[in-house]
């Protein structure tokens, strides 16, 4: 336990000046620690009801009241690089309030709302774990869920798990499948005066580009939520000097598939798309996705919860509700923000989302909610 | 004037072992100051008929003999980057013994074979400036030639140039201007993901490396010599995140072309070849070529001295001979070395290229010489 004066959040303050707080604890991927700090030390002063641990940058905390069900739920700290959109700003544009700054709608918003909840559901009508874990939006072999799924799989086992991912506070059923690929083009290196006598291995590219950008995306309908693909070059390099004709380019590929592709039938078909190419072509990570669980029976008390005016849709992004599919838990994605404006230059959340979520959730795990509607 | 020990070159050991000697000494561009330390050691201590100038890493040496006429030898000290080429070999390919190592060819055989003569050549039939000088393979602004004609024009004043870049020992007249430019593509970031609210700038580069792959390149034919015109992608870049659609992506490109045509008429056709893109185009760097200046008297001259046996060519790499050219200094290249091995991996010299241009420009500045063959 940690000797640390005073927490820095106040999980009683009003979610959107919460949120403002831990937006301004800056936590681009693999600078997570101040953040961690923040949440470890509010949780420790704030929440006596709570077991809390932590792992690395992750900060786990639990009731263990031997109830019949357990709830987890969980979101992640870091967020894509700045592009300056920090310190946080409020702002109102067309009378709505809004928090603008990198990371208000992926995820700061929604790691604000389960800090409060955490905080404040000490009676809740089963057992609960919080998870606020590091390097999500990076690749999914550096994601602190993989290393606790491997070292610590108790830590993870529910019945029913929430992400707090933007959803705009509607429910986000499954996610799409990510995997990135290494494109690489040869060529033979020579001086630029003479390119006769090599072969440039940028202009090598070209067809990769030209295809890209001709793709036509599949939209999959699943349970009646659409799944739409993306096939992107996020990255591109090549170059030795200013007058070297270089013997080597890469692209780096981000293909999204949708939850009825397994990652091998993914990698089939990127290789389909480029085939007749000259490259050397590798898969540097690759995750699956989730079909939607909204079928299952503690998805439907979520949902009841939440009442019949909450929009049902999928999710797009990648999200970590796969690692509980796989693990065979039913999860669901629900959290404040628009996910369009995830890791744009305008990232912002609207206050109205925040207060939406909170009360949703609110009415999930209020003590007077009978325990057996996980059961309904 | 140094205070420091003996040099650590010695100009009188056979050619190619002072070209080892040379190579050995790493001088990647910026990082001259060693091997420029060691030529001006060599030539304070060895050459005491020539006044020694230092010039941040360049080193000037020069005659004052009231000749009539000045002729002015030059190289570069620096290179490329290495691609494990250091340190130099000896070998022996198809009977043909060879010194390889990044700068044998480009061009520190030249630089021994002047070195050498700086030093024995103290009864030459015309004054003799010689410049040793740094920053040569990055842009022209940094090349030290541009601060010296700027600072000390005088000391590049002289009747007639001969440059040490590699010819293969033969003469190379005139040479190709070149031209860089910076070819930026816009989008919108969106997460890679939902790229539809995006757009990705990395594909908008497609067509332009279409166009550079399938571009024909000029050959323009000036006094029976053949410059050949290359257009190329020198370097590419994009990318911020591996889940984000980019919404910035770039391209250097590179022209060099024929010296028959001005700066401001190869800007137009680079933006006439990328014409109906939606590009930003900056040009970045840019020095014009030279016509081949074999016609003039001091050329001839120095044709007559070489022999009728020596090949004669264009020059299809950009040279500082275009700087003489501009000052109305005819200029000529002539060095060791293939030119088609300059910036290539397997970069080496053959030790006939270096016995026959040392013997050849031995023979110019041989003291039985009429000074009048000037006049010629």
């Amino acid at each position: 336990m940690s000797t640390s004066d005073a927490p820095a959040l106040d999980p009683t303050a009003p979610i959107a000046d919460l949120t403002a707080a831990i937006v301004d604890i800056e936590s681009v991927s693999g600078n997570e620690r101040a953040l961690a700090d923040a949440i470890e030390q509010t949780l420790l002063h704030r929440a006596p009801h709570l077991e809390v641990l932590r792992d690395g940058d992750t900060v786990i905390a639990r009731t263990d009241r031997g109830l019949p069900q357990r709830v987890l739920l969980a979101g992640h700290l870091d967020t894509v690089p700045l592009a300056g959109n920090l310190p946080s700003r409020r702002r109102v544009r067309e009378g709505r309030e809004e928090l603008w700054g990198r990371g208000s709608c992926d995820m700061k918003g929604g790691v604000a709302v389960l800090l409060a909840l955490a905080v404040e559901a000490d009676a809740a009508p089963m057992d609960l774990t919080w998870i606020f874990y590091d390097h999500e939006e990076v690749a999914a072999a550096d994601n602190s869920l993989t290393r606790l799924a491997a070292e610590r799989p108790k830590l993870l086992e529910a019945d029913f798990a929430i992400l707090g991912e933007p959803t705009s506070a509607g429910v986000e059923g499954g996610c799409k499948g990510t995997m990135k690929l290494e494109v690489t083009a040869r060529g033979i290196a020579a001086h630029s005066a003479r390119d006769w006598v090599g072969d440039n291995a940028i202009h090598h590219l070209a067809p990769v580009l030209e295809r890209l950008a001709a793709y036509e995306a599949r939209r999959a309908v699943i349970d009646g939520l659409e799944y739409r693909e993306c096939l992107n070059a996020v990255a591109i390099s090549g170059g030795i000097a200013g007058n070297v004709i270089p013997d080597r380019a890469s692209a780096t590929l981000n293909y999204r598939f949708a939850p009825d592709t397994s990652v091998e039938q993914a990698e089939a078909h990127v290789r389909e798309v480029l085939a007749g190419l000259d490259l050397d072509i590798e898969v540097t990570d690759a995750a699956p996705g989730a079909l939607p669980g909204l079928d299952t029976a503690p998805a439907r008390a979520f949902l009841a919860a939440l009442g019949a005016d909450v929009p049902v849709a999928a999710k797009q992004g990648w999200t970590d509700v796969s690692r509980f599919a796989a693990l065979g838990t039913p999860a669901v994605n629900f959290g404040p923000g628009d996910p369009l404006l995830a890791h744009t230059d305008d990232e912002h959340v609207p206050v109205a989302d925040l207060e939406a979520a909170l009360a949703g959730l609110r009415r999930f795990l209020a003590p007077s909610a009978p325990a057996t509607t996980l059961d309904a």
